[in-house]
């Protein structure tokens, strides 16, 4: 990143922004659309393909019956949808963009650097990229200092969760703009400090889906037995409790600490293929710190209480939604 | 497994099981107890710890509101627990026969022998061991044939799976019993072939775990990040649709077959610390046929109207719970 005294100086604030440009109407552009309508913001889109107006409408018609049971921001509306066929008259007023081109490289490349030179300059330009780095996309771009990657995860406007982190020429005050706007539209963002090859969230995924994909192949269990494992087992606890914070309570009073203590040895059997780190007392403490911080103050009790009452709810819940249908 | 022409003869059907020992009674006995009691039998519990009697009243009355707002089965109570001093009297009478000691290898070998020596011929006698197999745990008693794994996930009373697997001295007769009680009583089950480390469900959910400690201890991401990522990310959709089913959508219609085919190249990436099996065409064709079997006939439409309706259920039950609290 670029040091701090370079200043970046983005024309408007992240409260402020009222027109936002999708670039790439598929799957995931749409569903952007459909969440920054949602919101209540005026929405440009621009998309190549054939059809892709007609289908575009079709993705915020979909979405829109679950954005409005969700709460719709005052003023959102399907009408504040402008479907435009050149990209510059796209770019030429927006605030923010959100690119969601195919997942090619050069496509990326040469995408960025033309959305870069037709956007006012210091407005922030965010690519919903999941397989590529920003230092290797913004390679041919004038103004990388403001292109980001916010990657969202499918449908962007039901799942909450977005990650954030800047390639080596991304200016760190663009990184934190985009959190700040991102986190103003309502979802739950991720500044990551440096990138990592998958981002977070599709690491962990990406460990789980392998390690499935190698008991199929070795015979070990079936696609179905896979799928039951986690929907009627751990996947229960994944809405509220994360990895860390599940481990947190199955070490009783003791929290992770015990956990780690008693139990790490655990982490030498062959329960998977990926072979674990070696426990540190450094990780350890981290690990300590970590689920101390989210606990933020509640007993042992008091999360698992929580965690029933959540479960429950999720298991109630769809047993509602599998009776109406 | 024993020849299919050894005929294993339980002196009971599992439609017609009234009275259930539970040996061990902690946090996962305790939650057996809970569940039992709920599901409407007799349950005798034998524990030799100090203060064993009150901490298990302690769990089942924990447990009791909330298995009384998910429905308890008539003549359901209470009162149908009988905790007893001596192993013998807990055995005596027992038509199943759940081991929930602590995970200590030769504390299970002991002990499932002492078990298999007072409990009547023919009733089946299932272990709640997370670590070991029974191959390893059966070795000292003299009927191993009825000796199974009946794997729950903590707690006992609300988390639906159980991975049930018999060791390589279990009759087959013997596992195909505990699946059907287990199903009886409410457990979401999953029967499997042969023993494998950790399971099913434990080595996905490890992986995903180690992914974690590996991203910890390299910087990253923090503890809080790596559950956010979950919890607002992919754990939504994890209590309907597992890591395979998951992917079949993310395929678009052409779902797993599509995924596979147009995506198999990143199984390449360095998304993960763990090496991808090779994507061969068997299983290619095993991830298909298994999730064509998950839909069920149900389009590709109507798979995400359903994953919607679900994600939005699940959120907004969230929700509930934490304005509640």
């Amino acid at each position: 990143m670029t040091a701090p005294s370079d200043v970046f100086l983005p024309p408007v604030a992240p409260s402020d922004v009222q027109r936002i440009t999708c670039v790439g109407a598929g799957v995931i552009g749409g569903g952007w659309v459909a969440h920054f309508l949602a919101r209540g913001y005026d929405v440009t889109a621009w998309d190549p393909g054939a059809d892709a107006a007609r289908r575009l409408r079709q993705i915020v018609d979909a979405a829109w019956p679950a954005l409005t049971n969700l709460g719709l921001a005052p003023g959102a509306s399907r009408d504040r949808l402008h479907i435009v066929d050149d990209l510059a008259d796209a770019l030429a007023d927006a605030q923010f963009v959100q690119e969601s081109a195919p997942e090619d490289l050069d496509v990326k490349i040469d995408l960025l650097a033309r959305i870069d030179a037709l956007t006012p300059q210091g407005v922030v330009i965010s690519s919903s990229t999941s397989g590529y780095s920003m230092s290797e996309m913004q390679v041919s771009a004038a103004n990388p200092g403001r292109l980001v990657v916010g990657h969202p995860f499918n449908p962007p406007y039901l799942i909450p969760l977005v990650e954030v982190v800047g390639g080596t020429r991304t200016h760190s005050g663009a990184v934190a703009w985009a959190s700040e706007f991102f986190t103003l539209v309502g979802k739950s963002v991720i500044t990551m400090e440096r990138e990592v090859p998958g981002f977070i969230a599709n690491r962990l995924q990406e460990a789980l889906w392998r390690e499935a994909l190698h008991m199929v192949a070795e015979g070990e269990a079936t696609v179905e037995q896979i799928d039951t494992a986690i929907t009627d087992g751990p996947g229960l606890r994944w809405p509220f409790h994360g990895p860390c914070m599940t481990f947190h309570l199955a070490g009783g009073e003791g929290g992770m600490a015990h956990m780690l203590d008693h139990f790490g040895p655990s982490l030498k059997a062959p329960w998977t293929r990926l072979e674990a780190p070696e426990l540190t007392p450094e990780l350890r403490d981290a690990m300590v710190a970590g689920c101390e911080t989210e606990a933020d103050g509640r007993t042992n009790v008091e999360l698992i209480a929580e965690r029933d009452a959540k479960m429950i709810a999720i298991m109630q819940a769809m047993q509602d939604v599998s009776r109406r249908e």
